[in-house]
């Protein structure tokens, strides 16, 4: 293996190049050592090289110290030129994910709503942390996914989280802050690191490192290996989405054609492509086979802590745990003019066609967006007469869990059309316009 | 997880049922306490349900006590009612692949060849062998392929080999044998045992597994996972290879529409379905992108100690290291009967085809197969004329390093067909038989 450039400012900036432009930067600076160092190495660079810099301090508030150390890093910050508000975030005791993972959560969303469009926010992770999480996900016997590590990018809110550090090992950082004579606390987000990865640091790694000095350098290294694979086996899956006729989930027929691994490996890609943390191993094995396997006539649910897969008909749909939020209070009003967001729904907007909504009524009065009503009929584009709502979902196999979803456009009380599904008659022109919502993607949190 | 069974005859039954059918089972018996307890436990089993069972002992000659080893694997055998010769290997000390690689190597090109056809060769491979292989793949930052560990199952020589006690730990196996008063030596096979191994057994594992009494299992989860992405990857391979034209090696063109990394992972199975071994990481990423770059005009040669990969024109050929043998010695008789092995070239035989040889020919006399010959020509079958071999080898793709191993049948002295090419216009009916020659799969070994 090369090894390793010297830690630097010019060294630091070719890896940043490496992981792609972004409009400016924000270091997460805890106070540690890690981001201290991380903090002064930008700080010279962007001085150097005129980069938007700036820093932010999260506040747990779990320890009395806190006030304390929030402080430090305003100074420190301060004294390099850098700007550092303090964010308070609060973590929940009892969320039943434990402490470490419960401030983590808390921290990234805070973190996430905090970053400017294309804005990177930089973390101090480096190369011993990396080399912990790969020991820890082995540890779990977890898949390519969890041996990948840390990305060294992803997307983060409106921007990008990059941890441009992972090169380096904790010792080298160590030197570069007694070179530069650097003021660190110890590190506040040790203080709720948990049992597992104090052990490693502090008990084994001593023991593996004596025998292999650079085992961090090996570790990355096989971090790698396992991101590209993961790579490749998302290609694969989407390779096997792309198989599913188009709709909504995918289609029990084909998934029944993939070997279990295969269909696995779709599904829990598919699942992260909407942001829902796939099922334990054990769980999917079993549950996948069971949906695949049940009566066209049943609808089966495999359900986990972050999630949902249901069965309807010959189609099996992800859905977040505790199922999809209902349409968010009444209607709104929308003139069509630009897409409408609804939180939990999706994104209308409408889309050129050979046949839709009639041009004219951009821009009208009295449109409005809601759910269905009870009872409600309409009469599509080839449809010989009014027909009930509920029955055309039905027809169109839309899962009844989606049914009080989907919106619906009027003008008064009168249906205009369906998203994703079609326009009513009497509003149609040739061309026209599709109304289609799409889900959020994922927020990256 | 669920707990792993006992270990006991009828749980080793069911996991065996599990791994496949067999002709019958040859336990590699050692003398230590692993093959120990795995031949008391087949000895129980065979004679329970009346399997063929024998054992085989490897004299490595490695150490003054291997003569006592081999007198008491064949009496503890013979105690049992299991005949079990005694194999010796000769291990090459200057090989450069170190001791451990190179005795491992001969002893499983002995057992290969020792192996009946349809037979199962049982290694006595327990859950904290692997945990180890695992480990120091790891630290050796390999891919899926080596993460996955130790198969519980591969082809090996007109057999498989079967490691049915992976599911189980040493501790367990010591119960076993502690419990049924077993006698065994201090595994020889542990003598010559890698360091890196000896120092993960005796100096990591007792740390690590004093937190993770369950370490081996949770690694043993880990592997399995890595197997299946292997699998999984191997899938992909395949139908990234499946897109390529007809012919010998893999199109350039094809390759460079393919990320870098997705055209390393089919030019790796590719080499592993022929047996070759796939250069290290580095070497492959920057060899790969060189031959896939080079002009059609250069011939640049990617080489590493298990093989080579050449460029002709616009394909990629993979090679064992040192290139391809000739043709074997002199022309050989054959009247077409039977397929016809030879070595190092393949297996020649003839196929029905709308057009090609003559039926009338099988069997007749004066016909020989052998390497071209200089200034040799030939009609084919809708040539104007005769034509000379060299300009139809060139015309045709053929690489130079192959034009001397395409097997020329011949009666007398006349061309009769050129394997895989065509056949000589004299020669030829409709219906008919196309000569052709395949390669050899991998032995396995």
């Amino acid at each position: 293996m090369a090894p390793t450039p010297e830690l630097s400012p010019e060294t630091l900036a070719r890896h940043l190049a490496v992981l792609g432009p972004a409009s400016g930067f924000c270091v997460a600076y805890s106070g540690g050592l890690d981001s201290t160092v991380l903090l002064h190495l930008m700080a010279a660079l962007s001085e150097a090289r005129e980069l938007p810099l700036r820093a932010v301090h999260i506040h747990h508030g779990l320890q009395p110290q806190a006030d304390a150390w929030a402080e430090h890093c305003r100074q420190q910050a301060a004294a390099l030129g850098v700007d550092c508000p303090v964010l308070p975030v609060e973590v929940r005791r009892d969320s039943g994910e434990g402490l470490e993972a419960a401030a983590r959560r808390a921290r990234y969303a805070a973190l996430a709503s905090h970053l400017q469009s294309g804005e990177a926010l930089l973390t101090a992770h480096h190369a011993d942390d990396q080399a912990e999480t790969v020991l820890l996900h082995l540890l779990r016997g977890s898949g390519p996914r969890g041996l990948a590590g840390m990305r060294a990018q992803r997307p983060l809110g409106r921007g990008r989280l990059l941890r441009p550090l992972l090169p380096w090992s904790r010792e080298r950082l160590r030197a570069y802050g007694d070179t530069h004579a650097l003021c660190w606390v110890e590190d506040p987000s040790n203080a709720h690191a948990a049992h597992d990865r104090n052990w490693l640091r502090h008990t084994l790694w001593p023991v593996l490192t004596e025998r292999w000095p650079d085992a961090s350098r090996r570790l990355g290294r096989a971090a790698g290996e396992q991101a590209e694979a993961e790579t490749l086996l998302r290609e694969l899956a989407g390779e096997d989405l792309a198989r599913h006729s188009p709709g909504p989930g995918l289609a029990v027929s084909v998934l029944a054609r993939l070997s279990p691994a295969r269909a696995r490996n779709l599904v829990r890609h598919w699942l992260l492509m909407a942001g829902l943390r796939p099922p334990p191993r054990a769980r999917l094995e079993q549950g996948l086979a069971d949906l695949i396997r049940a009566g066209r006539d049943r609808q089966p649910v495999l359900t986990w802590p972050e999630g949902e897969l249901r069965r309807y008909r010959d189609r099996i749909h992800r859905l977040p745990a505790g199922g999809l939020p209902p349409w968010p209070g009444p209607d709104r009003e929308w003139d069509l003019r630009v897409p409408l967001v609804v939180p939990g729904v999706g994104v209308l907007r409408l889309v050129r066609a050979d046949e839709g909504i009639v041009p004219s009524l951009i821009g009208a009065e009295g449109l409005s967006v809601g759910r269905r009503r009870r009872g409600e009929r309409c009469q599509l584009a080839h449809d010989p007469g009014h027909r009930p709502l509920s029955k055309r979902f039905q027809e169109a196999g839309i899962p009844p869990w989606e049914r009080d979803r989907i919106p619906i456009l009027r003008r008064g009380e009168e249906v205009v059309a369906i998203a994703n599904l079609g326009t009513a008659k009497r509003f149609t022109a040739r061309p026209g316009y599709r109304l289609i919502c799409e889900e959020h993607g994922p927020d990256g949190g």
